[in-house]
């Protein structure tokens, strides 16, 4: 096989792949919209008939040759991302063996059940099976895909490749270290928002005009998307001109479906960037969830909870939410999207408690994988750990281990890319405000354009071409720190709370 | 080979073709509901991927042999239905060369755009091009499939399977004799309905609410369903427990929605009807696109335009429609609905004078596809023949031969359908009184569910196991014949207009 005609090939059939891959995306959107209830099961043949389908394909020996005639020639540009990219999906592909990937797609169908029946009732017990089983499936997983130092490293990589557990260990620890006094310090100040203010009357219908309206704003093309209403917010990127965002609406909780629709608007704004061309292949493809998140934390808190942003948006809120808003002043508004609390559940907390929320789940998850945790043992654990970094007792596991969805569903792996995401957001925000000068003169215009621009060239654009830490590093010069993040929750703080 | 072995292979590769082809009918009707503008072009490729993979699916030459083993061992029940029509299904795609197939798709997706242009300008000469090459196309389609007597039996057999061109001819002579002094009649008669009472206000919420609610009581299930709003109004059955309907409202004019609406769920029943053990083979299949066209008939007209139903439905349409209805009678209301009219557009025409508008363009497509007529002549000869049927003058083409998107769409063979549904809903709707008794007392009551039933049994059940002529012979014990229809619409407009 030529090297040339060898790689033409594995690029086809990658996009191939990829195109009947988008099509799955299509039917699982649906499924979340507007399957009716009882289309369910055919909708599992189809999905479960594309998911063998791009199995087969991505794992055909073909994909193997063609990756080694292409690696023997030593590639370089973005034929060598590509052949990287490739050889990393395909040897995890292929070494997971089909008998274990049937068992995980069965058992964690059956454990998401039992988990949601097991929060409802608040019955560990009736869960603890279904989460043993399932530690045991993915400790056989980072067995078969094999791993250095800690099985966690095998499926951490599937979600943030080339980061490893003593990554985000040291990262976590330089980040723990300055964020318990930070919230200690709030803790202890007397003052306190008027979170009523977010509690008042908000109709759904002008929700849904005023978070449409912002997600325009801030760049969301709905020439090219959607915006949708679900029980469970997500963002799915179909392909190229085909991106669709959800979100849920309380009317009586403004923040539930506003910073929903930032923070899905911006995971549609990365996905908006991808470079169409490339789409199918990792030049085109999302780096990271931990970049991904990050985009969509940016938009959610660096702009949409910042003072310049509600400079351009309160007076526009005002006008729609007439009895709701109609006597709250631009501080008491401010403070209260930023009220910073210690609270149970990790989806309903602030932009500073909810890292430690984070952390508290990866250092379980390690000890899990590791075996040094017994899953029956989780909730005397969770509650240990929590009171040590909350300093509240777990009232009960529906507000302590039984909170997620992500375990049930075989996702051990994936807590730590939400505060990666938090972490590169202040990193790449510090460093666009360097680079753009005054962005707060633009927000309080109402103009986001220079920002997106930025993050399209910087951040979208490159694809796959880079890891997370390495586009963190040719974007900011700087490796991954803490240190933004700190500043930037610091610099937020202070005059809040007086701390 | 082992017969017992290759039938089920074929079997579960049949059925594996149309699940992966169902994955294309919820792309489809997602492209038609919700895709965002950008998405067209990417859509379209995941459609042709889809296209192209099932079509290599059903054309391999596996699928020859096992027809081949299975056929030799002169199976019957089930199995005999399966080969039969599995293998008229395979000759056909075998016998297409694949240029012809590639050629008639790129062609018709342009005329398309070209007939939507043409229409808009009144310009024939600008759509007659495109419809000379989808008529050679036709032409060489029908040579390849092969036909006897007529090349137009090779494009009807698509959509009618079993019937030809000389029954369709046979069945429409004596229709048009019985139906043309019957229209004549009416036209002569001095009584004219109020139609103004159809264009006052119709709230469109209202007539949401109104036909989603008609529609469930006919029976179209909304647990298996949905109600969307297009353009263009269609009915797709996805799959089992997924059948999905849409209609366009008129803010002015109640019919276009409403019998719209029961259309379509008529549709809709006979998809959820359809037997899910069998789904993606010929008995769980459609009969036919005439058998099919029935179900929609038969509710939108020979149900949907009776005085029973509207007993009960008059009295709740005042209650939704309080401004446009509440000094309306019943008798004002019930020949309002049930005006006939000669007019110049198909869609828009009523039940007694839409066949004359089927019969038309029949008789042109035989001769366009004879060669007889050549495209450049069409408007002269639709005009020509509309006036001897309509005894009206075609003030344009826009109003003529441009108003249908058929023929752009390669169509040719599809309009008969629609009066052979006319037809085959009136035999049926003949035999189910017969057979249950008192149907109208039913409808007075809103009850639905005994002639639904009856349908769901005769009708839908049997799926592709008998040729519509056949079904229609077994149900009601006599051919198709024009005699029931005009029995039925005689009995309607005798008392309304007297003749």
């Amino acid at each position: 096989m030529q090297v040339a005609e060898a790689y033409a090939e594995l690029i086809r059939r990658t996009k191939e792949t990829a195109l009947l891959g988008s099509c799955a995306g299509v039917l699982g959107w649906d499924e979340r919209v507007n399957l009716p209830p009882a289309g369910g099961e055919f909708r599992g043949e189809q999905m479960a008939l594309i998911a063998r389908m791009t199995h087969e394909m991505s794992t055909d020996p073909f994909i193997g040759e063609a990756l080694s005639t292409v690696e023997a020639s030593k590639p370089d540009g973005d034929m060598a991302v590509n052949v990287r990219e490739l050889r990393r999906g395909y040897d995890r592909a292929v070494k997971l063996p089909k008998a274990l990937v049937e068992e995980l797609a069965r058992v964690t169908i059956r454990a998401q059940q039992a988990w949601q029946e097991a929060r409802q009732a608040d019955d560990f017990a009736g869960f603890q099976p279904w989460l043993e089983k399932v530690v045991t499936l993915k400790r056989e997983e980072a067995q078969a895909v094999g791993y250095k130092e800690h099985p966690y490293n095998a499926l951490l990589d599937e979600y943030e490749p080339g980061t490893t557990a003593a990554d985000v260990k040291q990262i976590f620890a330089g980040l723990t270290k300055e964020l318990v006094p930070l919230i200690e310090a709030i803790k202890n100040s007397p003052r306190r928002p008027k979170t009523e203010i977010l509690h008042r009357e908000y109709p759904v219908d002008l929700q849904k005009i005023f978070g449409t309206a912002a997600a325009a704003a801030i760049g969301f093309d709905f020439g090219a998307g959607r915006l949708d209403t679900t029980t469970h917010p997500f963002c799915s990127g179909i392909g190229p001109g085909d991106c669709r965002i959800t979100t849920r609406y309380n009317p009586k909780f403004f923040n539930e479906s506003f910073f929903g629709i930032l923070h899905e608007a911006g995971h549609g704004i990365y996905e908006q960037g991808l470079d169409p061309d490339h789409f199918g292949t990792p030049p085109g493809a999302f780096c990271s969830l931990g970049i991904h998140e990050s985009q969509s934390r940016l938009w959610e808190n660096q702009v949409g909870r910042g003072p310049a942003f509600w400079q351009h948006f309160l007076p526009r809120a005002r006008q729609v939410f007439l009895t709701a808003l109609r006597d709250v002043s631009f501080d008491d508004f401010y403070f209260a999207i930023n009220d910073v609390k210690p609270s149970f559940i990790r989806v309903e907390s602030d932009e500073a408690t909810y890292n430690l929320h984070i952390i508290l789940r990866f250092e379980l998850e390690l000890d899990l994988l590791a075996g040094t945790l017994k899953p029956g043992d989780l909730p005397a654990a969770w509650n240990e750990k929590f009171e040590k970094m909350f300093h509240l007792k777990v009232p009960d596991n529906r507000q302590g281990c039984l909170q997620d969805i992500h375990w049930s569903m075989g996702g051990l792996g994936y807590f730590p890319t939400y505060t990666l995401g938090n972490l590169y957001a202040a990193q790449l925000m510090e460093q666009a405000r360097k680079d753009l000068g005054d962005l707060d003169a633009d927000f309080t215009r109402g103009e986001f354009s220079r920002l997106k621009g930025w993050l399209n060239v910087n951040v979208h654009k490159p694809g796959r071409r880079y890891r997370a830490g390495e586009l963190c590093e040719r974007i900011t010069g700087q490796p991954l720190s803490h240190a933004p993040l700190i500043r930037y929750l610091r610099d937020k703080y202070a005059p809040l709370y007086g701390c």
